[in-house]
């Protein structure tokens, strides 16, 4: 199926939208915000966008509804509109949508089977003859369907509770539980309503999944971009943050708990259910964002050995947390593997079920830090390798992140081509851009087998005759011009520099290295490998071809690539969802076997060798 | 042995003191706060008090280290003071006693097996090669000691304190464990440091004992009026209170918080050892106070079928109800029986072991709710008796509590005689007082069966005669005068009106009643009963003889009756110092069987037959 690029502005938020798909359709499944007040007939004229690049003739509806003049500035009803184009979609101020975060993935089967669940209870009433207290009265009724009586037990928020519903609603109440605990106690029958919201905490983000307990049903999607940006890009800077500065955990535990109870008043706005029908919530996050998460302190992962103080599976109160959902409800956090290999990469490895594949598969979630999993049903082993912010725009002379204005990729035609997110000129390039710039270079041989640009006169292949004119020398070293100065959105040239190329080198050789290691602590060749499974943004944004060119994966396995979109999102929800996936989470972190890179024989030379090019 | 009165003011405590013993060791062994900066050695002359009745002559040790005029003024060591009478101690401002509380009781032998204990680890440092998880490695150690790895929990405070303690100590910590459950882990070795304290929340007074858990030391007593009388005296009123005042209960439940965190700061301000270092306490308290304390309306024990919301031991985390000691500390509930027959009725038969004893006893714990129970190891029957307040002196017209002032005291001899509270002259009479007036009237015949008092013509008892002046009419009705105006502190006479002999007829019937019913639900005849144990505050200041004339207590087992002091709080020392005694007070709470006197049948003929005399 063919896709289109849509990106809204406000927000810069880019979605994949396939060809042929309503509008409205494509920002409901991606859980955009947005109001159809008359639900997408047509009929009211509220849904009004304006569509600044991209846009088609107005169908009759519209004609009828917006004015001439509207209509030829690009005013059309999102209800009306289908994708036949990458379209920039101007949306009213007020609906302001989130930073370009990805919110699809691919879906596996799986059974509920979820840690929380409703029972209806009628419950004795109190008499002269049956005289026991409330609480043991309703334990009657549990017992009645097969609880155990000295299993059973609540905690203080619903003993308090407790005498008011059960006068209220005439004894007749919906108990809510977790294993033999009775965490909520609802007047009347209110099973149809339990909810709750899987979170994906990433260093950059946060995403956050509105679900149905009983039917699975994911009822919203929310993200925001991570407030703990403001004390740190990465996960080092957190840490150094977290450990040194005066409160540093305090305030990067707050910002993160602010965050995400600002996401859940966020996520259920829209529905009739108050944040009290919230009992779980699970999260899945990098070891030091669960760290600060938790309020732990994360320094001793910064310092080797990289220990982290907690890696197993916990069950919290919510309240203990200060998360706003019902005051006796859960948190699930998911389980860690090591100090680099937090509980987003379990959760990966439960979303793609690696633990129970008869195929080799080799998992990639590239980031700064990128995790790297390689394994089957036999066994799994994993390592972080340390890549640097390159992928992500960072530390790259032209570099940005991949939001409006961001030259995404690269194409070597009859002459140099490339795609800007949102349309428009060109402000900077983003990982993936980068990826195919240099991949060009390296198969049109401008790039020595060390990454060198090569002078005009020392180029053999005749295609690169075309780019010659892209090959400048700026500021005392080579570079590759992928704009000149009239052609951006602010005036400056953008072009990949002979420094650009060497910190693309350190990340791809950091990556390539570690699937080295990870091949020979298997014990396998690479031909071994029957699936590349790339997780999250920068994953399911690259061009594989490029990622497989430059090195950074094995060319032999660009074939067997498949992009899974963000996985951690999908076992944060299978985790919720369900108290089996929940527990298989915890098997595969105690079985997964770490691999610590830096104290790996021979490492360096892997590493230096993985930085090299394989030119033609 | 001989008894003296030993009243402090200001505060107005009295103690009942062995004749010969030390003033200070008095003081110390009943937990009153006093400094002996030497340790009362009679060196420093720092514990001055001023005897200002009882005085004895000063030893030489005070005649070298007084002036002679503070001498001649009272001006005494309490180091050096012998008491062999009674005695009015003054003690400087600062150091005013609480109310006359009561907080000595029995103690009988049991074993101590706490619900909580420490153990001293050595983890293994984390390395390159043992990189796993600081809560990993700790749990590995407690797994040598016997705990088995799934089992093992703690909760969020513990794993945010526990990377800073491991590296602080270099791995080397003290865990204090609750079952399974991590809930503290201290720096090095501080085993011989574990704390708890144990509550006995009176509707009047809260008593408090600090315990070292390990070798079940008591380390202090403290004590303190309940401030929740300043928003209704009784039990009544606080269930009204509670429910039908803006926020009442509210109100109610921070203020037992309050008091009982003040409390904690008082018992170990003398101690070197810090708050954090009590990891438990045990709460017992009449159902009423039970709810309160936790937070839980108590609506439903007001009204029929006077259903508690919560009978079951709990055990909880204390900082859920706020409670100032250690952050992951527990709270062990002792369970109620019923509405009115609660935890402090539970803490009472536990410290008597009523539920082991071969023998049937009577358990009695006279109040404005008598609670009686009677039984063996074969079964236990309660019930509580709405005896009123004319116990504890209220609507009494002469009536008064027991504190100083109060005559607690009458004999009649050649002529009627009374001992008053701290001596001087008398202020009113308290329920000790009324009792043996009415019982003296009663003996002498000068009351018929009724309560009726009779005419000095009617008198047919010689020795009666010598009182004939004391029977006076008073404002249109009969009365009993003990003290004339001039002999007052007050210029006015204290009296034992017919209207006050109506309201201890009132409530000696409801306990009598109460008594009488449980002998029936029991099966047993009165003189079945091996012993009759009186506990708390007034059971243990009456006189048993004047119970037993008026009818209180069957008069048939006068020579079986016991004073067993604050039983409640030794119940709930008991239930602190041991999982066993903790578990045992829950099978007690099961196994008594509630009677309703309201609905028992014929309930009330044999009330009003029990309010009747039994003349000679």
């Amino acid at each position: 199926m063919n896709y289109h690029r849509v990106v809204f502005q406000p927000g810069d938020v880019l979605l994949e939208v396939p060809e042929g798909k309503n509008l409205k359709e494509a920002m409901n499944d991606a859980g955009l915000e947005f109001d159809f007040p008359c639900g997408g007939r047509g009929t009211c004229g509220k849904c009004r966008v304006r569509i600044s690049k991209g846009l088609a003739a107005p169908v009759p509806r519209e004609q009828e509804i917006i004015q001439a003049q509207e209509l030829d500035a690009g005013i059309r009803l999102a209800c009306l509109t289908t994708v036949d184009n990458d379209l920039l979609v101007e949306l009213p101020n007020k609906n302001q949508l989130k930073h370009n975060i990805l919110i699809t993935s691919e879906a596996r089967s799986f059974q509920i089977a979820p840690h929380l669940q409703k029972l209806y209870l009628e419950i004795e009433k109190p008499s002269r003859e049956a005289h026991s207290s409330d609480w043991h009265r309703l334990k009657d009724s549990l017992i009645k369907q097969g609880y155990k009586e000295r299993a059973l037990e609540s905690e203080i928020s619903i003993f308090r509770k407790m005498p008011d519903v059960l006068r209220e609603a005439d004894n007749r109440v919906t108990a809510v539980m977790y294993g033999s605990e009775v965490v909520g106690i609802e007047p009347l029958d209110s099973r149809n309503t339990l909810l709750g919201m899987a979170f994906d905490i990433g260093t950059t983000t946060i995403v956050g999944y509105l679900l149905d307990l009983s039917s699975g049903e994911e009822l919203n999607v929310v993200s925001a971009l991570n407030p703990q940006t403001a004390f740190g890009a990465d996960v080092i800077s957190r840490l150094t943050f977290a450990s040194h500065e005066e409160s540093g955990l305090n305030k990067l535990h707050n910002a993160v708990i602010e965050a995400i109870n600002k996401l859940i008043a966020e996520a259920i706005q829209k529905t009739s259910i108050g944040r009290e029908h919230i009992y779980g919530i699970s999260i899945a996050a990098n070891t030091c964002m669960h760290h600060i998460f938790l309020g732990i302190n994360p320094q001793s992962i910064a310092v080797s050995p990289y220990v982290p103080a907690l890696s197993e599976p916990l069950v919290l109160d919510a309240s203990d947390l200060k998360i706003d959902i019902n005051q006796a409800g859960k948190v699930f956090v998911l389980p860690n593997i090591a100090g680099f290999v937090g509980a987003d990469t379990v959760a990966v490895l439960l979303s793609t079920e690696l633990d129970q594949s008869k195929d080799i598969k080799l998992v990639i979630d590239i980031g700064t830090n990128g995790e790297i999993a390689l394994g089957s049903r036999e066994k799994i082993v994993a390592c972080s390798a340390a890549a640097g912010p390159a992928f992500e725009g960072a530390q790259i002379s032209s570099g940005m992140r991949g939001a409006v204005g961001a030259i995404d990729h690269v194409y070597y035609r009859e002459r140099l081509e490339y795609g800007v997110i949102g349309g428009g000129k060109p402000l900077g390039v983003c990982g993936s851009a980068l990826l195919d710039t240099v991949a060009g270079l390296v198969e049109l041989g401008i790039l020595n087998k060390r990454g060198k640009i090569l002078a005009p006169d020392q180029l053999t292949n005749p295609v690169a005759q075309r780019f010659k004119e892209n090959l400048i020398e700026y500021e005392g070293q080579g570079a590759f011009l992928l704009a000149r100065e009239n052609e951006t959105g602010h005036g400056r040239p953008i072009m990949i520099t002979q420094s650009d190329i060497r910190e693309l080198q350190m990340a791809k050789g950091a990556m390539a290295a570690g699937v080295r290691v990870l091949l020979d602590a298997y014990g396998i060749q690479v031909q071994d490998i029957q699936e590349v499974l790339l997780a999250g943004a920068f994953g399911n944004y690259l061009n594989p071809h490029s990622a497989c060119v430059i090195g950074l994966i094995p060319p032999e396995l660009e074939s067997k690539i498949k992009m899974i979109g963000n996985a951690a999102g999908t076992g944060a929800k299978l985790a919720l969802l369900s108290a089996d996936e929940y527990r298989r989470a915890r098997d595969i972190a105690e079985d997964v076997k770490f691999v610590e890179l830096g104290s790996y024989p021979r490492f360096n030379s892997i590493f230096g060798e993985c930085t090299y090019f394989k030119v033609p």
